[in-house]
């Protein structure tokens, strides 16, 4: 038996929004420590990951480990049955092929259950090894977000330089070419806004632009998201899900074997 | 002559644009006691019914009974060219073929008029028997446009099953199956929000998503929506337009004699 | 050297919003007395000039007039990259070829810098007689904007015709026909929503709607908008954009020669 129930389930369903465009179908694991994902993007460029830790839920059950194999666009289809403010819970049988979703009002007044069927999905997990990447910057998701999508307007590589006390976006397209400077900046009295750049060495590297933009659609959670690069080694865009639980959404990038990485400066 | 003057113009414009969907041409009929309109829709699968009574206007005049010929595109569009705020006087001569509509702001800064060509148009009117229904639920408008919408994205026909406690919506589809469940709610503090189950006996009915969805297109008309049923006969959701005049827009839609309704439960 | 900053960059992107559906390519004269604009749109039919003086600017620095040939959908892609709240400069060097658009966020942490080409762009200066208008009608821009979009509903052609107590706009269609009057109103309290009308002999002309949807792109830009008419003699619709310089956007229609304006009364 696994049930697990998210006390606000608008939390289930921006996770779902913000893989549903990048994998189709996938395992979601279950165990004693909690529920996570791993897949590929379809055409095996990049890499989203989940782990949500068994403490984040309301409650969590999960007798025998399990995988549940979704088609993520109809997991979302059915999610789109609730109301932001419901409580949802997922239950599953030992062995069944079948996914109870269950909605809850706040009040109790309205109580919905869906039922849906799980798949057979090949999938193998891929070992991400431990990196300890050369820069790290957090800065606030709703400018990462605007800073991907604003350059994306004029080309379709972007270049990210860490430095010190700055990172650069840098672009360049048909129209012109241009960056984006974002300071080192601890805003003391509202740390969602703060932009903090941890950094053993600079780090430059190019990125395709389409896929940034897939990240972002993770924005709504979390107010924070960090990329951590280092030459040569896929980035990690992560947005924490919980913090006091180590649950987080993240994906990887293989950077840009770029050849006019110079114009882009 | 015939003069009819909405306070409040918005009223009218929701009116028509929860009818216009359903109905291109109808006959609007004025009389000394208010104005009313009875169409089927263009397959003669549902019908709609208006009431206005007299005491609902600002100020309402109606010398001789007359048909006013619509289409109600052409009527929406010019109603556009309203604003929600403005009052609403609607004018015709005896015998004339034009519909006056006046629009005023508040302030008396603005006054608009407009004339639109009435059409001849062949109705007969159907009488609506009086029928004591077996289960009636009355419930916020805005939930009945919701559960129709999410239960839309999973399948084409909806059971509605009326208990002692509750109201049960079924649906069944491709992506999977499910029910919403909404307990009787008696909010004594916010009444727009109650839901309430007047059962003589237990129904279960089955009916056409699409349908149902074009008359939630009159949410905005009232907070509340009341569902009538008995076995055979057709549904009709009521939304009250005014409840000291017994102003009301309404809804009849034939029940579908089901093969698979056990599936849907 | 030429430098001119937009302490609130939202004016200038909302300039370019306002320009950029009736011109294509244009040149902006950039001189010791400020930046200003005047160009035919695509089909010679409408004319608009800006003129920003100088005092307009954060700061404003031209060793020597200069002309920027821009392309405005480009001017205005890159503009998307600046966000409403940032301070906007924009540099060239003399005899460059490049226009330097710098993009500062209020608290300074976000700089952003993108260059576009500038073109050759061929065009005489129109020289726009001084003149006298018969009727100078002053009206909330929200207003003007929502006549122009209502009247579109119905027909292709508005007379505007002008009284000593008010001013009327008339159009007739399929649909129907009709018209909208507004008032003489100076709602001393509210400036923003006066209208005021300033009359030599009444003055009544017929226009294409279609350009003055367009006119009313720039909206935004200013709460009142000011329309000039003397018979034929095209209509200026002034924005005003800074009380204080002379600061304006103007779009200048010659009235159509109209076989049915009686119709439309």
């Amino acid at each position: 038996m696994f049930e697990a129930r998210f006390e606000t389930g608008e939390t289930l369903i921006k996770i779902v929004d913000a893989m549903k465009e990048l994998v189709e179908d996938c395992n979601i694991d279950c165990s004693t420590t909690g529920m996570s994902m791993q897949a590929m993007d379809q055409s095996h460029v990049s890499l989203v990951a989940l782990m949500l830790q068994k403490e984040f839920f309301g409650s969590f059950r999960c007798d025998r480990s399990i995988s549940l194999g979704l088609n993520l666009l109809s997991f979302s289809k059915i999610l789109k049955c609730a109301s932001k403010e419901d409580a949802i819970t997922l239950k599953a049988e030992d062995g069944g092929d079948v996914l109870t979703l269950m909605f809850e009002s706040k009040d109790g007044s309205r109580v919905s259950e869906f039922e849906m069927k799980l798949m057979d999905i090949d999938s193998e997990h891929l070992g991400i090894p431990e990196t300890e990447y050369k820069a790290v910057v957090t800065m606030p998701s709703g400018e990462f977000q605007r800073i991907v999508r604003d350059l994306g307007i004029i080309g379709d590589t972007v270049g990210i330089g860490c430095e010190k006390d700055g990172v650069r976006f840098s672009v360049t397209g048909d129209l012109g070419s241009g960056n984006v400077v974002l300071k080192q900046n601890t805003s003391a009295d509202k740390p969602d806004l703060a932009t903090l750049i941890e950094l053993e060495e600079p780090v430059e590297l190019s990125f395709a632009l389409r896929y940034l933009s897939l990240f972002t659609k993770a924005t709504g959670l979390s107010p924070q998201a960090s990329l951590s690069m280092s030459p040569e080694v896929p980035l990690v865009v992560e947005y924490k899900i919980d913090d006091e639980t180590a649950s987080y959404l993240r994906y990887y990038l293989a950077p840009k074997v770029d050849e006019d990485e110079d114009a882009a400066e």
